[in-house]
């Protein structure tokens, strides 16, 4: 939401390097310009970009995740979610994940726009997407991906919400979105 | 929220090694053993963890700001956080932050629990804080950080997270956990 006078806050890009590729995540070293002009640098991870999934079945029960994150060492409630592959729509991702990690089919797609769930460090952004019309398909996970399958009333997630059980950001934003927009959609 | 049953999701560390030090982030990559017994590798940014804060006002209006985010490119409203220094408490965090970006000191602080960013590739989490009685001191900004101040009410901030304004990923999730618990803090 840059605004027209929004120079006193904009950096600027001087040079950029790629400092490190792991076997996951790939980083990035600018050398930028302050908006008074002064130098700095800005480091951070460079992603793809992923896509998200709000999958309402038609008696208003969620499609939700329960899978081990290992930075964080432990297991998380979550809407299924996936990095988006090279050259792939944010949709198409939506699509493919919503079928291999929780096993439905969708008929509807509503974009609930996107999010950016790290602002410091990454360039992540993660399409929102809202799945109904389901059809379950059976899950195709990946080699090495284990997770269950919960399915949760608005208001059963609600109560693990405020009993402090959901601390996944994208989650916690993709329900605030959903519950703004459900009246245009369902 | 790991159950007593859930040895069939959980992940287990062989090994850890630091693989990048950056200027900023700093990359671990641990070979671990999947629920199957199966190996893998698992590789994810470092981080000390942040806290974050809402801060309102008497009159109802929040505190937010408006800051250019390199990683993203772009001016992004937010709710005031900053990252925990090395032995600091989150409260003592979230104290220093909202004087040194936003100008104010704050009577009264209630936690709302804590969030994780980005589980598939970090172990950040945000203590979130709400700040009330709140006293406006001036803003001390770290040299090199710019960035303009703005009161909303929650009504406006809904406006602008429905225009699709908002998409920073802890300002939406702490803004859901303030509407399920502002009936106990206001």
């Amino acid at each position: 939401m840059n605004a027209p006078d929004d120079a006193h806050l904009v950096e600027t890009k001087v040079d950029s390097q790629q400092v490190f590729v792991g076997t996951l995540l790939r980083v990035r070293r600018d050398n930028i310009r302050l908006p008074d002009g002064n130098p700095a640098t800005r480091e951070y991870v460079e992603h793809p970009g992923a896509a998200l999934i709000v999958p309402v079945l038609a008696d208003g029960r969620f499609v939700l995740e329960r899978q081990f994150r290992y930075p964080v060492g432990r297991v998380m409630l979550e809407f299924p979610a996936g990095k988006i592959d090279a050259g792939e729509a944010p949709l198409a991702t939506a699509q493919r994940e919503l079928i291999e990690e929780a096993g439905y089919a969708a008929a509807t797609w509503h974009s609930l726009g996107t999010i950016h769930p790290q602002v410091g460090h990454s360039n992540e952004g993660i399409a929102l997407f809202v799945a109904t019309g389901l059809t379950h398909v059976g899950a195709q996970p990946d080699e090495g991906e284990f997770l269950d399958i919960v399915l949760m009333t608005l208001q059963e997630l609600l109560a693990a919400v405020d009993a402090g059980a959901v601390t996944d950001g994208k989650t916690l934003a993709a329900l605030l979105l959903w519950q703004r927009r459900k009246g245009e959609i369902a």
